[in-house]
């Protein structure tokens, strides 16, 4: 990002600690065999972005679901309320069951929801997800209406108000979802903000690396990914030299390794944060999610680095496990309970 | 049920080891605290037939939830399925995303569903269920839909094909789901098949009390119900006069009696039948439900009443274990390890 604009003034107060954008999705969740996984020939643990036909045919296969609101900024928004934060999310849905089940679970955590503009042919986006007895999550989404979001469905107001706009990579696809991120950056920006994106899947960043690349070096402050993500960015081989890189574009980036933890990235160096242990994994489904609310936290009530990191993977560790993608807790009890 | 009406003739070899027919409902879960319950005036442990104005209001009321195809016989013809049986379903719902949710969950277990006639006018039915920390459950049903099923719904030969027809008293309110049950029953008993028939709820029983005894002394082979339901039939204040009127109605009742276990009531006694021991009861959403289909299962198999008993209070300890109304393991292989 350009140095002059990050603070390019002093900001007014913000109404919501972090504002969401993504796409809104409400999660279809069965459990299936890896025998599944290869007879339709799915790439375990990725997200495949499916059409209408393929979505029925995937469903029609797989057993009882239940379904749950997600989406994954969504579920960063989710995280942030829980753990006591203010959170607004921007996301498309229509006004069938799903969207209206969409809508229900942010507000009742309160979230507060921007649905953008009606958009009443196209029905609410879904994600299929198979989690398998690893714990594993293979998703296949039908976007639906949400990526059908444009610069008119981003509410300035609700982006200014924002001390941090927060941006799914998933969405990132569709030329007027990419002009969309541009114009809410532009908002936050010049409303003093910071803007971050998580780069959401190596796939996602495969497809369009050169728009992506282009849009962290101009407009993203803090960058969240984890090392697939971050190195296929930078078309490199080593996590080291995706560092290297990440460091001169962003004030700061946020590498999830997995079970190993993270790494926080600065322009003064590198900080290693250990894992949170958790007893049993269940359902890996919106762990890079709540780790970002968690971090997103602490950065917005200006904690160390160390602790940011550290409360991201608490609420990560509490959303993994159990079955579905939100916190089945209020985080900030779980955050009080962890303080020695 | 007169006597010569069981059985009628040799029935022919039945496709279906139970047909369901009952409301067909989405269960909307969510968890809240008992004040919860006080405030909004519910009725703890009991079910609320609900207008729209009281759905929305509640819905938006409550806390996230999370979706999964419920109703009563449902959820029994889904038991008798994963035990191993045969069961088909006959339900309404609309073709909006909670119709195609119900009637996939269905399916995927092995039910063979027969949705009714369309109705596009009015949405698929929904039952917003309060789980409280006791892990009982408030049920506040819309029924949308699911309460016009009438005659024209009632597919003859899928009942004819049934070994057993299993009708849910939640079903018997609107004239036209009374005439419904009627016509079943008569189907079934012409193909020399039994009828029976679950009482549901106390309430449901009080509201058309003198249509449901007419029902079961004029139809049903075998009564499922609990003390409070079986009383209220009969508007006895013990437990004995009710198993004394009822061994005069029917062939068979079982008379579940919570964590007690079950009576079995024949004209030759009354078998008395612990139940199976549970670590954490989470849920009792489905415990009647499931109850039911592992007595109907060892009873279309011909097992000993007390077998058919144990079968049930198996299916029943699984579902309570958990979270939602239908098993989450294979029932039939649960019911193997149990065997000595």
């Amino acid at each position: 990002m350009p140095e002059e604009s990050f603070p390019a003034a002093p900001a007014a107060p913000a109404r919501y600690d972090v504002v969401g954008v993504g796409n809104a999705l409400v999660d279809v969740i069965s459990h299936a065999g890896d025998e599944f996984i290869h007879h339709h020939e799915l790439v375990k643990g990725s997200m495949t972005l499916v059409d209408t036909d393929r979505a029925v045919h995937l469903y029609a296969a797989l057993g009882s679901a239940v379904e749950m609101s997600g989406g994954s900024a969504a579920n960063t928004m989710c995280g942030v309320a829980s753990l006591g934060g203010r959170a607004a999310y921007i996301g498309k849905v229509s006004g069938d069951d799903l969207g209206n089940v969409f809508g229900h679970d942010l507000r009742a955590v309160g979230v507060q929801f921007r649905p953008g503009t009606p958009d009443t042919d196209t029905p609410t986006g879904r994600c299929i997800i198979v989690v398998t007895p690893d714990a594993q999550r293979t998703m296949n989404t039908y976007l639906g209406v949400s990526s059908l979001l444009c610069v008119g469905d981003i509410d300035d107001e609700t982006v200014a108000a924002g001390a941090v706009l927060y941006m799914e990579g998933y969405l990132y696809d569709r030329s007027e979802a990419k002009e969309a991120f541009r114009h809410a950056a532009g908002v936050a920006h010049k409303n003093s903000r910071m803007v971050s994106l998580t780069l959401s899947d190596s796939f996602c960043v495969d497809r369009h690396r050169d728009d992506f690349r282009a849009l962290v070096t101009d407009e993203v402050d803090l960058l969240f990914g984890n090392e697939d993500e971050l190195m296929s960015l930078y078309q490199v081989d080593s996590l080291d030299a995706a560092i290297a890189r990440v460091r001169h574009d962003c004030a700061l980036a946020v590498v999830t390794t997995g079970p190993a933890g993270c790494l926080v990235v600065t322009p003064d160096g590198v900080l290693r944060i250990a894992a949170e242990p958790v007893a049993r994994v269940l359902d890996t489904t919106g762990a890079g999610d709540l780790f970002a609310a968690g971090f997103l936290y602490g950065y917005t009530r200006s904690m160390p680095l160390g602790e940011c990191a550290r409360i991201g993977s608490i609420a990560a560790a509490e959303v993994i496990s159990h079955v579905g993608p939100r916190p089945l807790v209020e985080l900030s009890t779980l955050l009080a309970e962890t303080k020695g």
